[in-house]
């Protein structure tokens, strides 16, 4: 009776009304509905077994014991030795284990041993990594029979970059303000950290930097340090270190010294002491990050200096401890003849070779900044003698920020997955990044954050699984976009089969869909000035040249896009041959990447049997039909999605479908004055002029 | 077996450990957990009664069963007839009844009647008023055998005024971002837009203006009119309308007009036009709310015009509509000479009666700007011919933001329950804003929100309590602090006596406490700059000279405080007779407002037996003492409050010593400088230096 009352209990829990608001992310151990399926997965977690007071281990079991008791409704005890009990799960660190010799890193192994499930890991974090792996099968529905499975993470530094104000605005934040509640702390502890943390360790986040590249030296500042010291507690038994961005003026401006001069022996010693003071505080710290002489950012550029010697200077400061300095290459100087494409190469390539060994460059994903599509980075693959780390935006700046349905890992793939030729075919952007082609000691992926302090982390419902999708790619790039969809689906939305390969095939096609009613054909940077929403291709006038649209697609009488073959520019050339040839060609170019590397004709025929004009024409209005396909998809779900999500997705299709008109609108209206050929015969005209298309956009520019 | 299964149920979910995230405010109709409470209020909660299909009543009908299911753990139905049948609830809106003949505007009668309880008023929403209090009565463990009740609101108007930007920031919130999501209107209804209706329907607020005063126009464009029509739509049947802020520039930046002079028939014609395009929207639109040449906002002045002038204008748009127009009273010129305090007064006193009798002038409590402490605003009492609102500040710009413990209740009674003598005795504030003295036909009191995106709304447990005050006050001014606080604690908090005392004193002592270490004895204005956080006591330079400190503070060798009897200024003859001579002669001043209208010799004996630099001390070290006494209070209470909250609380207290000693350090060590004399002998004289505590300043400046 009373077994059967607690698990009525918990159906109840489950069952009952409760809107789900989406603050347990993609850990929500509600009960699984299916009886026998429950009992099935009952007889292997009757037990968690650890004879290990270690905080990991601790939190590993704890994590266990909460999400079996959720699943499966019933209570499951700890136990520190199995004796001769099965049906359990038995925690083990050990380097001696069979399964453990092919584990590298914080890698795992879970499998079947005498009746019990063995979790084992040279580390304690590749335990709690492998008890949140064994919680995801359960959570998708997989089987726990016979269960083998061997992980190792590709990328040592798996990492979020936060870009949270002191202030406690976000930049490029999309869910409210931000978690860190610097006022609060050190004395109060959100218990948002915890679930924080939790988050990131199930997908094997193992870093994060907590303020904003556009830094505030006052996290350099005992008052801070302490409040930092607090988060960092709390991260630490999740295997989470973390790291500061700092600014390069902190000398001058913390403790009013002439100069910040890299080379000036009295800046490099406060730099050593301050490391050293922050050591005091948090004594695993992962380490600087550092954006410089970047957009108006303090560099070592202002004392005739080079990003090596910035960068080296830090390094020798961290040399007496564990942590790593990384430096940022989005760097572009306000050239209005030049190319930005180019500028972080540039500017880098000449100190291949001259940064210490605790150096690691982090170049974003493409050369621009983060458009919906990029070719990847020209860096990656050119620097031989560099660490480069991979910064990819998981907020969704340029890619429908809130309110836009896109799931980003097949982006990330994209990237990930080209061949950059570097050493003949299968030098993949990723085996550049994971270290394999250059033999790089170290290993860096990091995902600009879209955590924010709204009730579900990320706004929009399908953001979590942007977040979700990062971490997982960084555990192991060669996942693929449909697996990590599937199991986001299962552990958040719905484990029903015909559901989820629904929802899978609309995250799937949601970024080719946003793609195509935005930047087609390899158009980039056209958005809304400074707030980036909405579209803007009209813009002709900013601070810089480099901020317009205009300086981007290059539309005139003749044509589109921005010909960076020689011309104009001849960025291509920094990629290998076997991409110049075939990027370089109009007529062999990726459709996708056109508009990147060719000034195309209006009137010009493409692969697809169109000239621009027209397959521009189509795409942006394919892109508006596409979201109404996404539309119908969605209510065909409503049975199987928690009734505030659905709605919520519901709405937010809504206002995508009349954003998806504005970009579409705004773009063929504004290029048609350059093309003055009429819109495809079998498509609609807008129903409204570019003036008032524009008029909507200005709405966004009032204070 | 059924009924048995369905307590146990709700008795889990009650019980079960769950932390309470704050989510819910002051509406959580947990389960009472004392059985025998249960049973007899069930005796009165059988069934709810009534035949209305109007939305405000069904929202009245579903509130009462939701409410009585979760407080009572069964099923409540809802019934078209009572027939017979007793033990119910009934809602009638009714002119006829017994009861309903005392009932002015929105009040509402309860009564126990043939074995049901009627909740009765003329109109809708009085009966949703009247459910809330029932639903009270219980949350707070009130019988209702032969319950008989009847509230009518004193003020017509009860008002949230949200400073929330159209970019999603909230000037001066403390609690995360906006509430209001634009970019997810009109297609998206967050939940939360929902639950904040229900809370401030709870309290009778009836009104709420959506935007910042300092106002984007973008929110009278057909774009946002869109969004804020779906907000509309959610509040309407709880009763609260809808006011929007505008910028007195919008003709111009909305429509190129020429000018925005009020006087200029084209613009006349754009305002009619635009109040006209809005009520297409919202049929019932409040109105207008107007900062207008204040803080570099345009105005009518800009064109030579009065605020009348300006005011006449919107409340002529609104003629043919039910709406008002309500023009902000904070102005005040950049004067180095002048005196800010008279400054309001000043401009609007020879407007009063010129004032269209749509316009109701909106009014600082205070004449200075939200201070821990002002004399009420002399405007109050002085305009015969206008109608002037009451402006509160929810939101604790001035007062511990979201880190500090402190209650407002007794800051606004302090400001209402004080005599303006302006009819002679017993003319206090309250009587002027409620109309009665001026017999004016409406009645405003405002309060800016501190509502934001965090999962509890309002930051600080306890800065709930305010929003909850505010609302309480606003219909009935008359209420105790010591029973506002007694409710929001036994629906908030806990209803155990012993506890619930506690927490009472605690509130009571909070604001006491903090004026002590912050502004005791009338000083005002020596926060930190710009973000308002902190003391700067040395601040002597801004973009005004009375955007300082020491404008204020005005100390130098011999004394301190600001002489407003007549050499500096002569602001203390804004008030009434009676006043002048209380406040005005320092023997007899109420030592809380002593150095609002005196310079004090640091010598000078006071009516406490101390000296003035004595006596400063004396109240800053007690500020940081009873912040420890409040501490050692809530720890008696752990056993009584939430996990969650109870060590949020915990830690905020922590910060909430830091930040007082701070305080204390910062003012002493700067007074100390002009005083030239010890810290008193039985005090421990801080053990840092003035530079130290500047330097801690210095960090919250830095980006």
């Amino acid at each position: 009776m009373q077994k059967k009352l607690i698990i009525l209990f918990f159906s109840f829990i489950s069952l009952a009304a409760f809107a789900d608001d989406g603050s347990r992310l993609w850990l929500k151990y509600d009960l699984i509905k299916d009886v026998k399926q429950r009992e099935n997965y009952a007889k292997f977690t009757k037990f968690i077994t650890t004879s290990s007071t270690n905080a990991t281990i601790l939190k590993a079991s704890e994590e266990l014991k909460n999400g079996f008791e959720g699943l499966m409704g019933k209570k499951v005890s700890t136990i520190k030795k199995a004796d001769s009990q099965v049906g359990g799960i038995i925690l083990e660190v050990s380097e001696k284990q069979i399964f453990t010799k092919n584990l590298a890193n914080d890698g795992f192994a879970i499998f079947s041993n005498k009746g019990n499930i063995i979790i084992s890991s040279k580390t304690e974090v590749g335990v709690l990594y492998g008890a949140f792996e064994l919680l995801r099968k359960v959570q998708t529905g997989q089987s726990l029979s016979n269960i083998s499975v061997i992980s190792n993470p590709k990328i040592k530094i798996r990492m979020l970059n936060h870009w949270d104000n002191a202030n406690g605005t976000v930049e490029r934040g999309y869910a409210g303000s931000s978690m860190w509640k610097w006022n609060e702390l050190p004395f109060r502890i959100d218990p948002r950290y915890i679930a924080y943390a939790r988050a990131n360790a199930s997908i094997g986040i193992n870093a994060t930097s907590i303020n904003n590249v556009n830094a505030s030296s006052r996290f350099l500042t005992a008052e801070y340090l302490e409040k930092i010291k607090a988060v960092a507690d709390v991260l630490r038994p999740y295997g989470i270190k973390v790291f500061i961005s700092v600014n390069f003026r902190s000398p001058r401006t913390l403790s009013g010294l002439k100069t910040s001069d890299p080379l000036d022996p009295e800046v490099r010693q406060w730099w050593n002491e301050k490391t050293k003071e922050i050591h005091q505080y948090i004594p695993d710290f992962g380490g600087y990050l550092v954006k410089a002489n970047s957009e108006g950012e303090p560099g070592p550029q202002d004392y005739g200096r080079t990003h090596a010697d910035g960068a080296n200077m830090l390094a020798e400061a961290m040399k007496p401890f564990a942590g790593i300095v990384i430096w940022r290459a989005f760097v572009y100087n306000a050239d209005p003849n030049g190319d930005r494409f180019k500028e972080g190469y540039e500017q880098f390539k000449p100190l291949d070779g001259k940064f210490d060994s605790k150096v690691i460059v982090q170049v974003k994903n493409g050369p621009i900044d983060f458009m919906p599509r990029e070719p990847f980075h020209p860096m990656f693959g050119a620097f031989s003698k560099t660490t480069l780390g991979m910064e990819f935006q998981i907020t969704q700046e340029y890619l429908g920020q809130s309110t836009h349905l896109t799931y980003l890992a097949p982006m990330f793939k994209e990237c990930l997955d080209t061949d950059t030729y570097v050493k003949g075919k299968g030098s993949e952007v990723a085996k550049v990044i994971d270290g394999s082609i250059y033999n790089n000691q170290n290993s860096l992926m990091a995902g600009v954050a879209n955590t924010g302090s709204d009730v579900n982390w990320c706004g929009h419902p399908f953001n979590q699984s942007n977040w979700y999708a990062f971490g997982r790619l960084a555990w192991d790039y060669s996942l693929s976009s449909e697996q990590i969809a599937n199991e986001w689906i299962g552990m958040t939305l719905t484990n029903d089969v015909v559901a989820k390969k629904q929802i899978n095939s609309i995250m799937q096609k949601s970024l080719p869909t946003y793609i195509s009613y935005t930047y087609p054909l390899g158009l980039h940077h056209m958005m809304g000035e400074g707030h980036h929403y909405g579209p803007e291709p009209w813009l002709s006038k900013s601070g810089r040249l480099d901020w317009t649209s205009i300086y981007y697609h290059r539309a005139d009488s003749i044509g589109l896009g921005f010909d960076r073959t020689g011309k104009l520019s001849n960025a291509l050339k920094l990629y290998s041959n076997e991409l110049i040839e075939s990027w370089g060609n109009p007529e062999k170019c990726n459709l996708n990447y056109l508009l990147w590397f060719h000034h195309i004709a209006w009137s010009k025929k493409l692969s697809t049997g169109n000239n621009l004009w027209d397959e521009l024409c189509f795409r942006y209005y394919d892109g508006v039909k596409q979201v109404k396909v996404l539309q119908d998809e969605w209510e065909t779900l409503k049975a199987h999605i928690d009734f505030e999500t659905f709605q919520s997705v519901q709405g937010r299709l809504k206002i995508q479908e009349k954003e998806a008109i504005w970009w579409r609108d705004a773009c063929v209206l504004y290029f048609q004055e350059y093309s003055k050929m009429p819109i495809p015969k079998n498509l609609t005209p807008p129903n409204r002029s570019l003036e008032e298309v524009k008029k909507l956009v200005e709405i966004y520019h009032l204070r």
